[in-house]
């Protein structure tokens, strides 16, 4: 199995659904700064955990796109909105939706992916109980990620977070979506509560792996390859699960929230320092031992191509280097 | 029958469920946030068609309750975010959200208040598939608020507006809601769809009477009465029906877009120049042509005290004078 060839061949009907369930209608410029993101690509990593959740459990792939496409569209709606409360004018290599479209336009554009989301959703051809779930968990997930966005905002006004914070912070901003993914995938695609819970719980904790990981590949991936700053984290004075650990253990960086330019030889010393006290090590491990946790809940499912390929899209989530 | 009465028994209950079904989570700034603009009360007419709707075709208003509590915080919802938009600082009396929060705030208690709707209602104990079709609705509403505030926006920018896109822009804007709550209302009491689309009728033709009424009501009520200065949609060159009338018909208005401040002998010489032109008959006789038509939609429906009570909301809200 090439992992890229399968991610590819779904995410080909994901952009389909995308451009059909979310045609350039009037007012012409509003549908366009909503399409802007969504046409803008990537690997559609929930809309294929969600269609090879439904395969894993018996069901049609084929028949729950909409959904697929639904989830694609909540999770580009937080990064137009993210964006905005950030401050972040890049995106995907391009300018941001607030950048082309001004604030306004931005959080309209981002509204109507919200409720774009719902209407598809929605309307689907499935039983009404099933869709009625996955719309009830769907809102639940929305809700909490307005909540992690909340205290991420909040964490950068405070002098201390504890670990227990930050990931409670990054369960609900990231790992709640691919949980909504998976059993969203799970339900529509016939499986009972139970198996639905335990692809709910492998999305979360593969999620948050993923999150803890990307703290780490700040760290120790050269520049080439990471395509910013290394240790941009570190300077901009985020608390990372990196960051938590290193300040809770009474370790001083001197780089650490110094902003502007840093010489590649005081990022090399923090994170020997880092190496040292052994924060990298304890991300690591625990972004590991979750992504395990998170794999072990498959264990409800009997063996089957969708399985292995979720397992290794799990893998790859928290295994890539950049 | 007291009107004002019969409003204030429903809203005591959408006030508490409200409270109820919006509570003060964590993080609790987020909740105080987006509980600080439904907690400032108001009339609660969306739920209050809501929920006579109910009562109007047979159905338990008590049991719609979590509904017409949804229906109040999509209203909230598109406030907040238009208040952030428009660079409105005042709300009710009070600061907006956006100058207590700050934008960032404002966008995520918006988008918390969008979650919460969805949530609430799809968790109703009532049959999935009237829920699910009242969550297709709703979200189907969304998009055409964002589709209305994004021309409104839009109209400011440009030379010349017709009246057909003026009348679009406020069906999309505000009326489709009421449209919503009336059908919302109706199709959980248990009407048929036949029922059910005229009662989305009887509220979208009443919201566009609502509507024009706004624009006339600027024009004509003393300003002590009005609360601000009588003529300011001509003065800030808003394009309200009366304003288009005027300008497809040659009238040359002085202050029209004028800004700053003009004179009351100024706007009193505007008035009647459009009292003149025919402008504000004109507005004025579709206003109540258009809510005429809605109220006959009624006719569906048999004789009850409820259906006595909606359309003397639909009078009120047309008829009030400031």
């Amino acid at each position: 199995m090439d992992l890229m060839d399968e991610l590819k061949k779904r995410s080909v009907y994901v952009d389909k659904g995308i451009e059909e369930l979310l045609p350039i209608s009037h007012p012409e410029e509003l549908y366009k700064a909503s399409r802007y993101l969504p046409d803008a690509g990537g690997k559609r990593l929930r809309p294929a955990v969600l269609m090879l959740s439904t395969e894993a459990v018996g069901g049609d792939p084929m028949s729950v796109i909409p959904a697929a496409v639904a989830l694609e569209l909540v999770h580009n709606f937080t990064l137009v909105h993210d964006d905005i409360m950030d401050n972040d004018d890049v995106r995907r290599g391009m300018p941001a939706v607030h950048v082309k479209w001004g604030s306004e336009g931005a959080i309209l554009a981002g509204d109507t992916l919200y409720s774009k989301a719902f209407e598809i959703l929605s309307v689907m051809e499935k039983d009404p109980g099933s869709i009625l779930k996955c719309v009830a968990l769907l809102s639940k997930t929305c809700t909490e990620i307005c909540e992690g966005q909340w205290m991420d905002i909040d964490f950068e006004k405070r002098d201390a977070v504890s670990e227990e914070e930050y990931l409670e912070m990054v369960e609900k901003k990231t790992s709640v979506l691919y949980g909504a993914a998976a059993k969203v995938g799970a339900l529509l695609g016939g499986a009972s509560d139970e198996v639905a819970d335990a692809m709910y719980e492998f999305g979360r904790l593969v999620g948050i792996s993923f999150q803890i990981q990307d703290d780490v590949i700040d760290m120790v991936t050269p520049e080439d390859i990471l395509g910013k700053v290394r240790g941009s984290d570190l300077i901009e004075g985020k608390r990372t699960l990196i960051a938590i650990h290193a300040l809770n253990h009474g370790v001083e960086l001197e780089i650490f929230g110094k902003g502007g330019s840093v010489s590649p030889e005081q990022i090399d010393e923090a994170v020997s320092i880092l190496e040292g006290s052994g924060s990298i090590k304890y991300a690591q491990d625990l972004s590991t031992e979750t992504l395990e946790r998170g794999k072990k809940m498959l264990d409800v499912l009997g063996d089957s191509e969708a399985k292995n390929i979720l397992l290794a899209v799990a893998d790859y989530m928290v295994t890539r280097n950049y």
